[in-house]
């Protein structure tokens, strides 16, 4: 029977009630982290804490429980959960508003705080696209925060399936890159490594954080013009890396040599 | 006792469960509408009806009722209700998802679609600001959509606030004046109005496009600098419309003879 994490409390899926009212489902209006666990162990739990702290800042909602409090509450879920790896995720709202509308959220507003764990399942290699549907805004903090706003992502995402692709890269209003639906991209052109910097409307993944002293990575703006000319690219985010095998159709030239990353997700 | 519409049925709102697996929960993936209705009158039914069918097609959610039954279901829920003026809200998500991630949704899926009604609360006058936390995407088809992805407006409703106005008015990304949080927007410049183009990220306003012939207004790029210059604006929804008295803690200096549009929320 698959168990949820609810506002402090274990319970069976089938009895997790949300409202129609609340506002993560009305209006996209909360946050969210996606981590890799092994066992009981979450990888990079007090990097994905601070963040989900600074999101949930972000947007003005309360984190209702304390750290130990969500981190016991985890552990808890994934020792039920009992995957040896999995992908958990900690989503908070500002809960069922008593009120129609955007502001005021009405009073009283009590958070909603779930987590769920599921078997983690990663890709080696992706094939991207850059899509055409739609772009990302650099000029929203949304860009640089994991909100549940997910539409424009959920776009490419479609898109790259129709157009035969795992993956979609999302170019920013200035048509530059900035990075991919669920991970950061790394480009190698020449002998160095390239990333998009956050102000070009990327989240700043702890994955990427990691990667950009192994890869010795330089943050500079990419132009959609570069991509075909990468040597290799690699998609990464909390979950796992990938290699990219093929951009729009056409093969990536080089894999070789680039499986130190992998060890970044090993349990200490 | 409140009721909600959902998938077909009235039911008492506290029996109403949303799956914590909702995609319109965890990833901001639907549409909605909202409508101002008179008993059970719906105004512009059938514009609503056919942006809603719109919005979900650009999302790839296949409505699962017929446009009957929903009519019906939403009148039934009015009946129940029983405003005499009422906003009513229809919201279509691609339902809960057996699996994680962005794409493919899992299946089966199965939409959730839910209606709820409120009683009609509309304001004569609003304070303005110029929103500068965030701005609107005109890259993004989403910026001409009602989807769930309203954490832009969010950002912008509550710098508003703590600003001393009641509502924001969005740049988009190259500047230009887009549309406010939860309407749009007329400035008249001289003796003329303007509103911006929907290709300058924003949504197809249905009160929008009944007050283009009313007041003759031209739709045009409007540069943020040229906001100030303005003798009289009005913010627009299906709901109401509402002249704006202040910009940016500044008068507006011309508020006389806007009443004609008043008329265009009577029920037929």
């Amino acid at each position: 029977m698959p168990v949820i994490w609810i506002n402090g409390s274990l319970m069976e899926e089938q009895a997790v009630v949300i409202s129609p009212r609340d506002r993560g489902f009305t209006l996209a209006d909360g946050v969210f982290e996606t981590m890799r666990c092994h066992g009981k162990h979450i990888l990079w739990w007090s990097d994905h804490l601070q963040r989900f702290h600074a999101a949930a800042e972000l947007l003005g909602i309360s984190v209702p429980l304390d750290n130990e409090t969500i981190e016991n509450g985890l552990e808890g879920l994934l020792a039920y959960a009992g995957y040896s790896h999995s992908a958990l995720r900690l989503t908070l709202t500002r809960g069922p508003s008593s009120r129609r509308g955007l502001w005021p959220p009405g009073d009283p507003v009590t958070p909603t705080m779930v987590a769920s764990a599921g078997p983690l399942l990663t890709r080696a290699t992706v094939r991207l696209i850059i899509a055409q549907s739609t772009r990302r805004n650099e000029y929203s903090p949304l860009s640089r925060t994991k909100s549940l706003n997910y539409g424009d992502s959920l776009l490419a995402r479609r898109e790259a399936e129709e157009r035969g692709a795992d993956e979609a890269v999302l170019l920013n209003s200035a048509g530059n890159v900035a990075c991919c639906t669920v991970g950061n991209l790394f480009v190698r052109l020449g002998q160095d490594w390239f990333t998009p910097p956050v102000s070009d409307g990327v989240l700043p993944g702890l994955a990427r954080e990691r990667l950009i002293p192994i890869l010795q990575a330089k943050q500079r703006t990419i132009a959609a013009a570069e991509l075909p000319l990468a040597q290799a690219a690699i998609v990464s985010n909390s979950l796992s890396c990938a290699l990219v095998t093929e951009l729009d159709g056409l093969q990536m030239p080089d894999h070789d040599g680039l499986e130190d990353f992998v060890t970044l997700y090993e349990c200490p």
